[in-house]
């Protein structure tokens, strides 16, 4: 039978997601996890393989077990084995051909900055800092030239694997919450460091490096050259992860 | 001359603001980045004694130098030499006699419980966790009776060292901030403890082993042993410290 999971982590003590001799990651924990509760070598297989430092409210796994234990179960046991920076959220029965990464779904993931004077302490693993003045409303207009489809190069690693770097943005919102600026990107599929791109160049629009109407002509270049930095992991979050023609989560 | 610091930190790895020997502290931590900034000998007179794994947003402490360096700039210079999770956000000069503890103050304090069916890691160090059912508006209704001025020896620990246990509570607020339960609680000084036991005992009424009117009668009680458990240290955030009759920090 074939149990998906629905995990939440905190990124900062791990090298990410995949799973890798010698370092510590997320699915290494969980296969741990689980092949302790069942007693059997157990190796998941991920949704979002988030980067070194990045955070997860919702990332999904899949593997497979024969056990009498009840899937809603899965959760509780596995959590009594996993590190307290880990937990597994919900466990349930797919069929056996579900594969996370083959089914049309939509992510969320939200960049957060927070602004102030100095850093604050208790933020700073799960924001980007900075004292620089920004211009929010310009780092909205801007946002809307990146909703769509759209070849995404400009915004995406070169060392990326993937065979096309066309994906959708359903929706790239610009929020304040109180010192926190938020941008919540909703799309049907992420590049390698798109988000984080796409965060540092509205980031530069904020700075007025460039005017909104800019990041266009970066989308069209198709350069990863011309666009604005790769922020750093920690202030990154995938915030929701929702398979299109199945049950929610 | 004197000066004012305003000092934001993550608790969570140490024992607490007061400086002791052989741990690790906010306060040793500031005294040591001062000393280093001045290359003298500097020990600050906190405002408020955190506990360990309690966290601040504005923490304020006061030391003796002479230096031509301007005061603002001090807050810059010290941070250099801090560690990551302790930040000063501002400095000021003040009069020489200037005495954080024995001037009248408002500070506000945050507890936080996190709601779920299980804990969020990124939320882990900042809330204390519980999966059951909280009737918020019974606790909002219990913390009206402990607002005002009032004997709190009940919500007090045992270990004081206080001369009067008579406090006021300006206000004493529960929110809700998603999955997150918030009191807010504002007063011009608290007892060892005295948050953590109001939280625990507020959260008892949430979870309905007793109603609102039984805080009152805990409070008349004047007996700890009647109010509800201390809380754990990481829920709680000192977030606000205000001078009465000094200008805004």
């Amino acid at each position: 039978m074939r149990i998906l999971l629905r995990a939440a982590y905190d990124g900062t003590a791990y090298h990410g997601w995949q799973a890798q001799p010698g370092v510590s990651t997320i699915e290494g924990e969980i296969n741990k996890a689980l092949s302790s509760v069942f007693e059997q070598d157990i190796q998941v297989t991920g949704g979002s393989r988030t980067d070194a430092g990045v955070h997860a409210l919702c990332n999904v796994a899949v593997f497979d077990v024969d056990t009498r234990m009840e899937a809603g179960k899965i959760a509780y046991a596995v959590n009594t084995k996993l590190p307290e920076d880990i937990r597994i959220r919900s466990s349930r029965l797919v069929p056996p051909d579900f594969h996370p990464r083959k089914r049309e779904s939509v992510k969320t993931y939200e960049y957060r900055i927070y602004r102030a004077d100095f850093p604050m302490p208790v933020r700073r693993l799960y924001t980007f800092y900075t004292h620089r003045k920004i211009d929010v409303a310009a780092m909205g207009a801007a946002s809307a030239y990146l909703e769509g489809t759209h070849d995404f190069k400009s915004f995406c690693s070169p060392h990326t694997q993937a065979e096309t770097t066309v994906r959708t943005i359903h929706l790239l919102d610009v929020r304040e919450e109180g010192p926190e600026l938020v941008l919540i990107v909703s799309g049907n599929g992420f590049l390698y460091n798109m988000v984080r791109i796409i965060a540092g160049t509205l980031l530069d629009v904020g700075y007025g490096k460039y005017n909104a109407e800019r990041v266009r002509d970066i989308l069209d270049g198709l350069d990863r050259e011309l666009a604005g930095p790769t922020l750093p992991a920690c202030g990154l979050t995938l915030t929701g992860y929702r398979f299109v023609d199945f049950p929610a989560l």
